[in-house]
């Protein structure tokens, strides 16, 4: 089967590699319908982050279950499933307490960008489609799996919800659906910080009120106009910067909530500003699967459209201009066809 | 009339200054019945703050109103009132929200270490009591304008309550009334760490129903083998240092809260652990104010015994012991009669 794999930073390759197996009992592969290309894939990619041996890529996935290992009860052959990149057993008590992404048994996905793929913890970490999905909702259900579901957990990170303003830093695929989050959980304003018109332009029909396209201190300044000087209720940091990370912080009010959703790099955070800040600060890996269920029926009831956010599709054979199309950003987000 | 100056690191004196006066008609002077040493003055007095000029010392405070400006509408002469160390407005939005201590109009309490002192915005910052206390209850009502409410605000911040394993970092003042606060809000298990044999019992008067001696990693793993290997619902940190921010973010299990009340001295949180910690991370000066009405109540009913933790008792006049006894750690708290 084919699978994608970086070699080196900026050397992706397709490759025939043998189809993954069932190893533990707990175990589902699945036949992948759609993959895509992360931003956090963008880190070993740039060389930020270390690629020590060839890697096979992809945590994001929507497929059709093909072999279950003997434990698994929840889903079966045939069955169409969206799971999240961090896998769960849906039974510990963090996965009871709504933190799945932080399961005692958590495993983080790879090698999704492929045929198929191994998925462990199958039980506590795919869901059943009603039915199986029409080609046209594919990406809405792909970017369930990771990307609404961690702009969705953002937006909740920050408490967003009636009467809240939400300024939301990042106008990557995450931060735009952090702002259809806030507009699925009732905020009242939401202030999207971008310089990007293709982006701003999708901002606002996800739900923004309010484009900002300046940042650090002169974005700070500016959401503290937009909100009486107090700065926002609720903020959304998706991009795990220092810079974006201090932007967000000082654009929340006293007694506000920063939810961070970026995964930081080299981001030190001064305790004497954290502490007079006096903010709610809330963040990490998205427990994506703790919202899957809410998430695909809103999809499935055409409700809301985050597939939105792939502005470029390609077949799986062509996954090395995908990455490239993202490096540079010519892309939000690429859709890879399986 | 007397006042607690200190000119240098080191140096704190008794001096005969002139008399507070009402500078803004928002503003009264009261007359301090008890006033008391906090362990962010040994800051400065350990020369870990800069100590420019001479400066007043002091911001707890209990007493009677000597007079009120003109605007003053909700305290009047001869009262017996409790303040906050953060004066408030109390009519702003933040105000409003539960968070006085980022008050908009906010002025920070300094030169209650006196027989007289000015409470700027004193409508939104002095709470009367129900009557004139009797002289034991002086010790619990001062531990209410401070120590006491910022470890409720730790115990409230780490979302302490029932079901909860709450672990408190620090065993000063602040961390023992933040083992207090927790039990009253119904925390189930409530770990102190101390290795003081003193404070060890105090704490367990609390409400303590552990107490672990071991600190930094050691204190970690100790707590995590006191809660089935997954940390702790609900971290107070009640010191303010790198080491014990770390050990309580360290301590808090995955979606867990973590309540800051030390303030922060050169203490750098690094993103990428705090991202994969998972943690909720809230903390500040306390919003005390928000806190006094129930806080007095339950002292006015003899339900909780703050004053406790004030183990030195000490003449205005000899302040300068009351500094030394504190930072040489013979003392936890000294309270200076007026």
């Amino acid at each position: 089967m084919r699978s994608v794999v970086m070699h080196a930073p900026g050397d992706v390759r397709v490759e025939q590699l043998e189809a993954p197996k069932i190893l533990a009992p707990t175990d589902a592969v699945i036949r992948l319908s759609a993959t895509c290309v992360c931003g956090s894939d963008l880190w070993p990619y740039r060389g930020i982050e270390p690629v020590k041996n060839p890697v096979r890529m992809g945590h994001e996935y929507v497929g059709v279950v093909e072999e279950v290992g003997s434990e698994v009860t929840s889903v079966r052959p045939g069955q169409f499933v969206v799971g999240s990149f961090a896998t769960s057993d849906g039974t510990c008590e963090i996965c009871r307490s709504g933190y799945p992404s932080s399961c005692v048994h958590r495993e983080f996905m790879s090698g999704a960008q492929a045929d198929l793929a191994r998925v462990p913890n199958a039980d506590g970490t795919l869901v059943p489609t009603p039915g199986m999905p029409d080609a046209d909702l594919l990406p809405d259900l792909l970017a369930a799996s990771d990307v609404l579901g961690t702009g969705w957990f953002g937006a909740v990170a920050a408490q967003a919800g009636p009467g809240k303003t939400v300024t939301v830093v990042g106008d990557g695929a995450v931060g735009l659906l952090a702002v259809l989050a806030a507009k699925q959980l009732g905020a009242e304003r939401i202030i999207a910080m971008s310089r990007h018109e293709q982006r701003q332009k999708l901002a606002l029909d996800f739900g923004a009120t309010d484009i900002v396209t300046e940042r650090g201190d002169a974005g700070v300044e500016r959401i503290k106009e937009l909100t009486a000087g107090l700065g926002a209720h609720s903020v959304v940091e998706a991009v795990g910067t220092q810079e974006s990370m201090l932007q967000a912080v000082r654009s929340t009010r006293p007694g506000g909530h920063v939810g961070f959703v970026g995964v930081n790099h080299d981001v030190a955070l001064d305790g004497t500003e954290l502490f007079f800040s006096q903010v709610h600060l809330h963040g990490g890996p998205a427990p994506v699967r703790a919202y899957l269920p809410r998430l695909i029926e809103l999809i499935w009831r055409g409700e809301i459209n985050p597939g939105r956010v792939f502005d470029l599709q390609l077949p799986l054979d062509q996954a090395a201009e995908a990455y490239r199309a993202m490096d540079e950003r010519r892309a939000v987000k690429a859709l890879l066809r399986v």
